[in-house]
């Protein structure tokens, strides 16, 4: 048929044929051609246009397993429906599943047998009948031995994660430097941002190759002690893109899901400690403390129980973290912190370093307490800057100069329309005029802000710059940006101006 | 694209441009052409040979929405997402929707916005969640009002209804032509079958027409007082052969669903009072006692709250009621029971009498008690039987005549194995080996149970006799039939033997 849409292998079969075999939408079939075959779900074609009676029309994926072409003759057999099926509806009825259950639910769905119906049904039980710690725990279990895997033969792994929602909060590419500069070894795959400006395979992209296998990654990290790849190449866990398809029209996230998709690819890299951070924020994930404890809590469970440890942080989420936001922007960011540039963000700086110094504890490489002011030495020192350009030089140069980064050539400065102070940074905004203007697509696209939260300006300071490679581009973003509130200042107060 | 799947307008779009245009699947894109337009989902097309970039796939629904053709320039605009997507959000946390909110999704659902992921998202939060009184009666009424209705201008509009999973059971078109003989409007609108070896529709149709237009059926009605005519082709309450459609791959049935497709569709034809049959079995579609009592009080609240007097039964779904499986041998025995023929079942026209002389008493047409008795004599006094004639003519005959039936030709008897009572008859598996043997779409094939449940039998007396239309089907079927328990036979005890 010509069609492919990625997801698992659809047989069309005209109305009529359906009727007469007794075949309904979501039934299975298997087809054979020579020696191969392939199973795949049937959707019935309400025209004869396309798929005649007697004829049936096989989407790309099919008709790649089994070799075939317009025309051939291929057999037809009747194929029972995945008994992982029975499994999702005991779930949607509220019934716990087993870790067998569990287990067969994650293969038939890595291996495509499952319709995106069926996986939207799994995802909506498991949200609104929650995961209890035990199918959980089988849950990612099964998620991380679905993948690819990767076996560093270390005893001590580390890793770490922040969940999403907060522009910029480039993090890892400078936590990795700092602790893999002190020989601690942290294997680190991130993702591509689906709805945010730049993820952090996004970014790390402007600098140097991401998209590595498993072999290059770990030479890379045999080299260097760690790596900043794209978790997207390595098939990793691979049940969580298939989950994450079915959730994203609704932007469901069940925390269960959550947390299996995140602790199965750091099981999957080896991975023994972990350090997850979660900002809380009105426009992030988590936007209030007691959710933030009650993930932090079932993150510390399930680590347990999966036999890898995990220290939860809640941070402050209420505003984007460093001054760029998009790919090019944040690389620059990163790169002025690790060079010491006095242009440097100083409060992504500080995050950084007290998630390394963190880490250093945990490690054994700095008493408690004392993890920060080590990181902080990686860092002055210039070390952690050698080993960021060692792991861009390892990965595949593409730009090690935070000078020589490509920024949009079309901007457009923001200015205060009075005197007062900053009150707020939409997180929400930001972002999406960050995408308007082309992020993470186009790298050079995004937004630099020049004033944060808590800040005071002056009327027609400037307040942001939009960067976009297309000057249409820029126009939308512009005009999508008058129509929303990013930043809101409030009038000062005497006390406060004197104090600023 | 000469793709119709009968779902929401689909439009293809490669990845490509997909990326460049920030655009994601289920995403929603406004096409224009001339003065016409179309509201398309997107989906991403993941190879170039379908879809190039800067092309777009129309599927046939779309492409006849905008009659556009192959090749031809259509202008292209980004649409938000149907609002009901954040309802159906709201009922998947768990929260309660109130009624402009399910109107809503309502109206999005019957006018094909809502993907097939986001309508069985809205499923799925129905059945794991619960739809209160209060949500029963705003869906239901929604689904009533959104699609065509019939207005009869009648003081008193009869209906009726029985809960599937029972074989046979064929009461429908044993009630409509007693109860119209007295003078009772009926209207009766009934479904194919889907899983069944037949429905009332597909059975009514051996005898006549069944795929009559609003208009006709009105005059079938005016002329008869009641008629047997197929629901699907009148666009009643159309929203629920949506929700069927990715309900079926799972066999959810939320009750709160349940209860609005049925009502929905007997308040579209005016009806003011309604019969509901819930048979109990364990093969049938209500198992205990308890869930049919709880089942029963809800449709008494919905009726109440929607204004339909309803009246529910609770009765015995423990093996196939009547003798003939499948439409043909459906239809001989609702013939036989009407021409008082001796061959005719008399559990099945126990059934319907009961049911029938129910309605007398609700329409004021027998004393309280004297219903049954009432509608008995219409049987025997043969005015049922002239009724259903005229009913046959009134809509378009096919076959007047028990002894006209086409039976299948190719038939195959099963003998009792040894001496013994009948301890079972599985509704389950009979109705599988009737749909191998063909049923309900060869409308000559099914089973004719030659003994029932608590029935005496000898060894080498025919149990039940397996009818198809092909030698092929019919050996399939046979072979199934050795597989599985059909008739399960007891040793008898010898006072059971000397009270046979």
């Amino acid at each position: 048929m010509d069609i492919s849409t990625g997801g698992p292998p659809i047989v069309i079969i005209n109305i009529k044929d359906a009727m007469m075999l007794d075949l309904h939408r979501e039934d299975r079939l298997r087809i054979k051609k020579g020696g191969r075959e392939a199973v795949v779900i049937v959707d019935i074609g309400e025209s004869s246009r396309a798929v005649k009676q007697g004829t049936i029309g096989l989407f790309e994926e099919a008709l790649a397993k089994i070799n075939a072409r317009h025309n051939d003759v291929v057999e037809v057999f009747f194929e029972n429906k995945p008994i992982s099926i029975q499994y999702i509806k005991e779930k949607l009825e509220g019934r716990k599943l087993n870790n067998p259950k569990i287990v067969q639910i994650v293969k038939d769905l890595v291996a495509d047998r499952l319709s995106e119906i069926e996986i939207t049904y799994f995802v909506s039980a498991c949200y609104t009948n929650g995961l209890d710690e035990e199918e959980t725990k089988s849950l990612t279990m099964a998620m991380a031995e679905t993948g690819q895997s990767l076996n560093l033969r270390k005893h001590k792994v580390f890793d770490k994660h922040s969940i999403g929602g907060i522009a910029g909060n480039r993090t890892t590419m400078i936590i990795v430097p700092i602790v893999c500069s002190a020989g601690i070894t942290m294997p680190k795959t991130s993702s591509r941002s689906i709805t945010s400006p730049a993820g952090t395979a996004d970014t790390m992209e402007v600098l140097a190759d991401v998209s590595l296998s498993i072999g290059r990654m770990k030479k890379v990290i045999e080299k260097t002690s760690g790596c900043i790849v794209w978790g997207g190449a390595l098939k990793l866990a691979p049940a969580d893109d298939k989950i994450i398809k079915v959730e994203n029209p609704l932007s469901v996230d069940a925390e269960g899901q959550l947390l299996a998709s995140i602790m199965a690819k750091k099981k999957s890299v080896s991975s023994t400690h972990v350090i997850i951070d979660i900002p809380i924020g009105r426009e992030a994930k988590v936007s209030d403390d007691k959710s933030a404890n009650k993930l932090k809590r079932a993150f510390e469970i399930l680590g347990k129980h999966i036999g890898i440890k995990t220290k939860v942080i809640i941070t402050d989420g209420s505003q984007p973290i460093g001054n760029g936001i998009g790919p090019a922007l944040e690389a620059r960011d990163v790169l002025w912190v690790l060079e010491r540039n006095p242009m440097r963000p100083l409060d992504l700086e500080k995050k950084a370093v007290m998630m390394a110094g963190l880490i250093f504890e945990m490690a054994g490489k700095s008493k408690k307490g004392h993890g920060e002011k080590d990181a902080m030495q990686m860092l002055d020192s210039g070390k952690a800057h050698a080993k960021m350009i060692e792991i861009i030089n390892a990965q595949g140069i593409h730009c090690k100069y935070p000078g020589r980064i490509k920024i949009g050539r079309f901007r457009y400065d923001v200015l205060a329309g009075k005197n007062g102070k900053i009150a707020e940074v939409s997180n929400f905004v930001i972002s999406k005029i960050a995408r308007i203007a082309g992020a993470p697509k186009n790298k050079g696209a995004g937004i630099y802000l020049h004033k944060h939260a808590g800040d005071f300006v002056e009327k027609n300071e400037k307040l942001f710059t939009i960067y976009s490679e297309s000057r249409q581009k820029l126009k939308f973003a512009v005009e999508t940006m008058k129509s929303l509130s990013v930043v809101k200042i409030t009038k000062t107060r005497c006390s406060e101006l004197s104090a600023g």
